[in-house]
């Protein structure tokens, strides 16, 4: 089979037939046989066995139309590499155990060495490497949202006690901020040099912060980050939720594409960030539980205000939920490829460039 | 001791002799007199006893030179009212025992009585009219934000489950929301016949919608909820978090001040909300925990953002946390009494009219 570029051409708003489409969590707990390899296996079991990994990231490419594949697995598996205990509670997520409460526990934080840490994980992209017809998306948790799971333990709805750290102890704060960057620096490169095509930094908990705290405590690190793989030439989503604030500083840090959450209007946010970036993005997961015409309806929407301009990756706003039905996620898909890339068609104006 | 306005006549953005403050969940957790008090009744008891909330309301009171009083209460307590049982969890908050599924569990929503349903909050009312020397604002969570927790029976990061319904099921969504705007303009106006001098609605989740389906599904109930207490001349604040994406469709909404979170500079966003309304807010509570140089430096920089503008009154962008040490409020109301109102003195360009 020949290998499909659309997404790769996308992220760097080359033109394409029509609008490449993934998902996040694409593949998860609302595909069956997902579910039945999880009744035999746990999450993080799941993670680090290679074969298990691989054959999990290729669930939703066998049913679906997909333009990319995302490696299975985990953001916060740098913490667990760099000495930290981690368990993911059902219906919480990955917990820590002993949180980060005073720059004593900084001691605990060790660098991470990618090979020798999450061996497994690099295992895994070269496993998929051999024979995926799609791009494959590498996987990272953002500085801001692992020093998150190490301060709060667990998600939060707003992370008060990460931004109370913050505040109180900056050098304690910046301390941890430049291991995790130092880090997931490495990590990154390592899923490069193990051969992904792409790379999303899933900064999810940073619409918690303002703009100017986002510019003071956090952007410095995402900027050097971008600043280590920009060499590569390997294209980087930078993703965040709740970022209405934030677009203009997201876009400042760096990244090939911004992934937008449900919450702006892609117009709008792609209007903010300008011409210069790709944007992913962003209908709402929840719209994926309606009847297949309001999905429709939404979808329309998005690729009406993407307008048929060259750069627009088609995805959720965030992961896809247990709920959805699989049989919605395959016409979606096919109704994106069907509808995409042209914005009259889809209701929008024709795009005559910039 | 004479009656203070200042809060009064910043909502309604008259010139002040400087800028008004007072703290979401001023009357909570911080105050050992609080704690002490909890220790011996549960929240909800403390809700329903009128001598209790009252003497509640009044603790900040005693303690710091706030300029309003707002009613201790729960904005979960009409759904009570109207036929729900709830418990407050420890760590969780509020939680619905049985949570609307499907259009039959409407039925067991009737529209409120509030003199009949929640008397305790009227006589609250009624007795704090008696002897406060501040304004006292009455307390009403939104119609988003009950419906929220009906559905998803508690708290949630995102209310997915909230928004599927929405989506798939907008009849049933939409019937709902008019029993529940129905029954919140009626315990408003009682509360205004009681004595409130102002009310903020609480439309606490609002930012887990994009504004288009928030004028789709949402706004239509809130304005009307606003329409019906116009007549009264009672300022209207209306607050919610996450709203970076919201504020132009809030604005449209109606509410004589619109309270910011902390994620919004309050420059841009009052500049987004034009100058016809006041607002409010937005200084992260997670920097109250912060040692007080840290706090005066947030502080100034939302009272330069300011401007020295009428119709600015200083509050936190969320509520105050457990945490916060009430000596720090105490200072921190003393410092924006000494530098608000002058947007020079707080590093700011002067204000020289719109």
């Amino acid at each position: 089979m020949a290998f499909n570029d659309r997404f790769l051409r996308a992220c760097r708003r080359q033109p394409v037939d029509t609008t490449p489409v993934w998902f996040m969590r694409q593949a998860g707990r609302y595909l069956p046989e997902y579910r039945a390899l999880r009744s035999r296996y746990g999450f993080l079991a799941l993670c680090r066995h290679p074969e298990l990994a691989a054959a999990v990231t290729r669930m939703p490419l066998q049913r679906f139309d997909l333009d990319a594949a995302i490696l299975f697995s985990d953001l916060t598996l740098p913490l667990m590499g760099m000495g930290f205990s981690l368990a993911i509670e059902e219906a919480v997520g990955p917990v820590v155990e002993r949180p980060v409460r005073s720059a004593a526990d900084l001691a605990r934080l060790r660098p991470l060495e990618p090979e020798a840490d999450l061996p497994f994980v690099l295992e895994t992209i070269r496993i998929l490497r051999q024979d995926l017809s799609v791009p494959l998306i590498g996987f990272l948790g953002g500085p801001f949202t692992l020093a998150c799971y190490l301060i709060e333990g667990r998600a939060s709805r707003d992370f008060a006690r990460v931004r109370a750290l913050m505040f109180a102890e900056p050098s304690l704060w910046h301390a941890m901020m430049r291991i995790l960057t130092e880090s997931l620096q490495r990590f990154a490169l390592a899923q490069i040099a193990a051969g992904v095509h792409a790379l999303q930094v899933f900064e999810s908990w940073l619409g918690v912060l303002n703009p100017q705290d986002y510019r003071a405590f956090v952007q410095p690190y995402l900027q050097a980050l971008m600043a280590a793989l920009a060499p590569t030439g390997i294209p980087v989503i930078f993703f965040g939720t709740g970022t209405a604030a934030l677009l203009e500083a997201m876009r400042e840090t760096g990244g090939t594409v911004i992934g937008l959450d449900w919450r702006v209007p892609l117009d709008q946010a792609w209007a903010r960030l300008g011409k210069g970036v790709a944007v992913q993005g962003n209908l709402d997961p929840a719209v994926l539980l309606a009847p297949f015409p309001v999905v429709a309806e939404h979808a329309a929407r998005i690729l009406a205000q993407a307008g048929g301009r060259p750069g627009h990756i088609f995805n959720t706003g965030h992961g896809l939920l247990p709920e959805t039905p699989p049989d919605t996620v395959a016409r979606l898909v096919d109704w994106v490829h069907a509808h995409g890339g042209r914005g009259p068609a889809a209701g929008g104006e024709p795009w005559r460039g910039w």
